[in-house]
């Protein structure tokens, strides 16, 4: 039958074979297979923390009898008080409705923004390019296959910054979006805002956007680390897109809730276009947001959590002569592979730790420049941490 | 300089220039614009009775102080929830693992379905074909626009069916996907499972996926309507796709949760993409959930409800001899606009509501085909709609 030699029609999106596993989903399984052992986890980045109960309880109280389908563009409420929060930590005139829009969590955020920004394929002659550094959060890479453009790998320079010199002219007009991500997972180093304002010189010269997930901009040790929307407050934020969430910030991982700030033409498109896309965020979770995005106390005592389990391993580290680098900010420490393991090898030490009870991330997961580093997640309790520091320490002593 | 006679890479997605304003957002903004005007408003179709307490007390209960990412394959006991409902509703063997995910909502699981399934447009000479009933809900067309699929109008019938022999073989080959929603919005009318048996047949002879958006399904009066898994269940429900939600079965659609079931190949395409994508449900959501599909007493009590305040349009309507047409299920009536309109303009017989006080959606506005009807739903309480047939007759007695 003719009908049966044309290309089959019933496929599914061949992006989809490109993907990699998704990495979680994988520790996950493997540590579900062995049920009887007890593991330290420093793998996954999830806070384990409680949520602030004043937040739970504004969460409670806004659940009603009756209720009604809630908008993409949020309430009215919780578009103030993100600009609030946004204009108090940067010290930049942010407008609740011109600026902002809320987000079902970040990564619903950052999947959901490069379909809107690329081009239809079938209209180029060369594919459109996203940028994402050479050791990245999964979720920018897999937006970009599953859309049909072309990733570009921005190379780290020494200090983890991407090196902008890549973007060469050929790169620049290609490019549509380039992805940031700082404070960094997975190294923990931090941009200057030089830094931002030499990205947004570049994305003005070709026209391309500046898209800077600051999940972890809360969580800082020494000072609050800059943002992509100080540098672009003298180009009324143009090119610019910011995205946060409560993740991390206030605990809150479960309730999927975040925002999308920074360019108003980026900004009206998505008032325009996300009513139709089902993301928008139960009312009860936006009251709760509400109260999170509007108090700093809860923040400030979650970053003296966080302080005292990252100065108890970089003690450990120091003491074991093992190179931290990058880990200015965020929950991650960026580790060197010790020398005794052959080849500084990543997954080698990393297995090795397992053994021992021990998760963490081999940084050559991320990438090929990850390969000489682990990534450890200083989420568990401090007593739990004291626990995977003694582990570090005995493994650090084998012969 | 030569970099600005490019096109400008930094247009967005030019698929969103072609999307037409969203409706109920209009609509919204209209009624904001008159503060001082009380409309009765059987215009948008959003549930207004209470989400039963049970369930907002199971959510209540599921809130904990520390909490984990939820996943996007969803709680095992929310699985086996709606994988038991889908059984016994449908009296098919559906599986937990293999035939089910949770949705962040139907309108999430619409729109973010087309893209999984379409192929890269830059490798196809012609575009796919996403094949969409003449008067459907936006979402559908909003999709396969954003997605760069171009929209094959099916017509209906005389009985409110979709035409199925506009699928010819030129239309059969290129058609990636139809879509179908029974108990239809906006006419009301129900399909046969003979109709879903022969969607199928044409689905396996062309190669096509078919997903049913089956929102409404519970919302019945004289007998519960088939769905598309019973007409797949000898296939073990190849190419079909079922998306169901709590919205409108147990007033829920504050809390956004639904589901996809179906076609093995297309689950387990799901579980591995859509942890990528950022529509993980809150586990208090899917706790309320997991209540909210192992109930029925709460169903029954509301489709009671409705019941009654259809009855008391139908009764209106039938004194005015006014022709109500499908209308056999879902909450809204489909009303041909009387003769006394000038050309049955259901866009001048709204107005006319409008202007007394009362909302209703003019049929013109889902399309051509419904320009001599208006969408009735009967969402508010039994003294609000009282309040509205009262207008209508009153508007119907007008020389």
């Amino acid at each position: 039958m003719a009908l049966l030699s044309t290309p089959c029609p019933s496929a599914m999106n061949p992006a989809i074979s490109q993907l990699k596993p998704y990495a979680f989903t994988q520790l996950r399984s493997r540590q579900d297979a062995m049920p009887g052992v007890r593991f330290v986890d420093l793998g996954v980045g999830d806070p384990q923390d409680e949520t602030p109960a004043f937040i739970r309880e504004a969460l409670v109280a806004a659940i009603t009898p009756a209720s009604r389908y809630p908008t993409a563009a949020g309430l009215p409420e919780l578009r103030r008080a993100i600009a609030g929060w946004l204009t108090r930590r940067y010290g930049v005139a942010v407008d609740a409705d011109k600026h902002v829009v809320p987000a079902n969590g970040s990564k619903e955020a950052i999947y959901n923004l490069a379909p809107l920004l690329l081009d239809d394929p079938s209209r180029r002659r060369t594919r459109e390019l996203i940028a994402i550094p050479e050791l990245a959060y999964q979720v920018y890479g897999d937006s970009a296959t599953m859309h049909h453009a072309e990733i570009f790998t921005l190379p780290f320079d020494r200090h983890w910054l991407p090196d902008l010199n890549a973007i060469t002219p050929a790169v620049g007009e290609r490019l549509k979006l380039i992805w940031l991500n700082f404070p960094n997972n997975p190294t923990g180093a931090v941009a200057p805002l030089s830094f931002y304002r030499d990205v947004l010189e570049l994305a003005g010269r070709y026209g391309f956007y500046v898209a800077s997930d600051e999940a972890y901009s809360e969580l800082w040790y020494d000072a609050p680390p800059p943002g992509l929307l100080q540098a672009a407050r003298d180009t009324g934020f143009r090119r610019a897109i910011v995205i946060n969430t409560l993740s991390k910030r206030s605990n809150m991982t479960a309730y999927r809730s975040g925002f999308i700030a920074g360019d108003p033409e980026v900004i009206a498109m998505l008032k325009n276009v996300r009513p139709r896309m089902g993301v928008a965020t139960p009312e009860f979770v936006q009251r709760a947001a509400v109260a999170a995005w509007s108090d700093e106390a809860h923040v400030e005592a979650q970053r003296a959590r966080y302080a005292e389990r990252r100065a108890l391993f970089l003690d450990a580290f120091t003491r074991k002569d093992v190179a931290v680098e990058g880990s200015e900010a965020a929950f991650y420490l960026w580790v060197r592979v010790p020398e005794s393991v052959a080849g500084r090898n990543s997954f080698q030490f990393a297995e090795h730790l397992f053994e021992r009870g021990l998760i963490v991330l081999p940084g050559g997961f991320f990438g090929p420049r990850g390969q000489e580093y682990i990534r450890i997640a200083f989420v568990p309790k401090i007593d739990v941490c004291r626990e995977a520091a003694a582990i570090l320490e005995r493994v650090l002593e084998e012969p």
